[in-house]
């Protein structure tokens, strides 16, 4: 059956039902779906997070690499990333859909499939939304997380806080994503599930960067744009430089077994691994990496560094790699 | 100059200072456009209250028909209204725009004057959002206000509390906004500016809203979607039924002059009103209607009653009219 057989009213029933079938109403939600606005009650104490970002068919993906489930997925995922890059938790989401009207409802049941695993999986109540008609699909959430506010002081992970000196850190691998949807592209990602994965169904940091938080740390941002990119904004914002050792980046044994050439040119410019990108202080990195890997199973790893700017030069330095740069642009990343 | 010309990082810088020029910051706004997402306060004692809502090109809006400022405006005022519709004020909003690229950059220009018109009479701050690529252009935006809650039960403006024996009572002048989008796409609005206003420029109702809830209001929605269908919506949430005396809407002069033949039709099912249709408990009706006209200019009218539901009958009757229904239909009311 197509949706506009179904119509909106009853496909909006159909859809809430479907998450209320999964989704535990948590406490915090007075009101969810179903009347004009919905209801949620912030936590005394803490500050409120929000953002918003939006996946466009053939902008931001296209039917080849991605099936509605993982679609789902990712397009709450990419909102609870930006949460996640201000050590913020995720609370409460509203999710706007717009449909031709000629899709299957069943797709349509797997895309809130999707946006129900990644809640599940991160604790995000899914209170209201907005569906349209348009002339092609796009899916987009504003979500709002809760970060703790102490003493007047927001504990959260800021894009202008990097110092000379710093340690530039990392978490996971750089490159898988762009890895995944390149081969998704040229239709051989069955030999490379976890690459493929990392492109359909990324992992937001959330846990990760409250604990980082807790122990101090001040800025970061996600790599949603690539790393370079990502670095270069955290030193545009905090009036620094920095450099990268190409010889330290994290390569996933599959991206270096898929791309032998080319893992450090994905590594660098390759686009939405939806990792921690960070500044921590000297003294602190040693404490911080030893705690860590008690913690997590994702690796945190020092690349580089933060110095000041010199008038005239760039303000990213990638030592130790003279390849192709911003390689990975048939498909261009969104912005 | 085109959109694609400026590029994407320094239209987003370019529109946060056309905000910030005219958007006095809100003390409860901790970190605004910027970083990865934005943070906000809110107040003790309070219920958040999320919506959103999306106009596209084409679906819900027409170049020959809304002007870049009046878009601005109109695209936050819907919002907004849901907003009212619970008896919550504004405080924070996330904007989505997606450009094909080709617009001028001083419409866009236009477009965010617009919503700072609104954002500064309704006192609403703008404090993030998401700029991408599309083949039409769209605006959405996710606004969050509160509502007091006083004693564990927030004063809120429910659809499903309407009683049988309530009086149906309405803000405004139905049929208004109807009438000038009928207008505007015959190219005949000039001689009727109150009625084009009311299409381009919606007013929430957010202070009589809020001065409703006071009053010990419980039940109401806006009127978007046109006024028998809210009734609808507000019947079927509620478990009741309802009746409407034709004679009584008060149709307003411009829209008895414009269309001497059909003002009733239009007052009973065109959409985009975004005035309040509410349940009043029949002995505080006259109290609420002489303090009413105390406070407020907007009119607010009886128009019918709820009543029990009766198996096999519709749930609005329309008494005291035998004119055509659904008569505007040559563009369909977004949804």
């Amino acid at each position: 059956m197509r949706v506009h057989e179904v119509g909106e009213f009853a496909l909006i029933a159909r859809l809430a039902r479907r998450l209320e079938a999964r989704l535990a109403r948590s406490p915090l939600v007075v009101q969810g779906i179903g009347d004009d606005a919905a209801l949620w009650r912030p936590t005394p104490g803490w500050l409120s997070v929000m953002t918003t970002d939006t996946m466009i068919e053939g902008v931001h993906f296209t039917a080849q690499t991605m099936q509605w489930r993982d679609l789902g997925w990712k397009s709450l995922a990419v909102n609870v990333s930006d949460l996640a890059a201000m050590a913020a938790e995720p609370r409460v989401a509203v999710v706007t859909i717009a449909l031709t009207g000629e899709e299957d409802v069943e797709d349509i049941d797997a895309l809130y499939d999707g946006m129900a695993d990644l809640a599940l999986e991160y604790g995000v109540q899914i209170i209201g939304g907005d569906t349209v008609r348009s002339s092609h699909l796009h899916i987009g959430f504003a979500v709002t997380g809760e970060v703790p506010e102490e003493g007047g002081s927001a504990e959260v992970l800021r894009r202008d806080a990097a110092l000379p000196g710093d340690v530039l850190v990392i978490t996971g691998h750089p490159g898988d994503a762009a890895a995944g949807l390149e081969l998704l592209l040229r239709d051989a990602g069955a030999p490379w599930p976890a690459l493929v994965a990392a492109h359909r169904r990324p992992q937001p940091r959330v846990a990760e960067a409250r604990w980082l938080s807790r122990q101090g740390v001040r800025c970061a941002t996600d790599s949603s744009d690539g790393l370079c990119q990502e670095v270069e904004l955290l030193c545009a914002a905090s009036g620094v430089a920095a450099w990268i050792d190409a010889a330290r980046l994290p390569l996933s044994p599959a991206l270096t077994a898929a791309f032998p050439e080319r893992g450090v040119e994905l590594a660098l410019d390759g686009g939405e691994d939806y990792d921690l990108v960070m500044a921590v202080r000297p003294d602190d990195y040693a404490t911080i990496q030893t705690a860590w890997q008690a913690c997590f199973s994702v690796p945190l790893t020092a690349i580089g560094a933060f110095e000041a700017a010199r008038a005239g030069q760039g303000r990213v330095e990638v030592r130790g790699y003279r390849g192709p740069r911003n390689g990975f642009q048939h498909f261009p990343v969104p912005r």
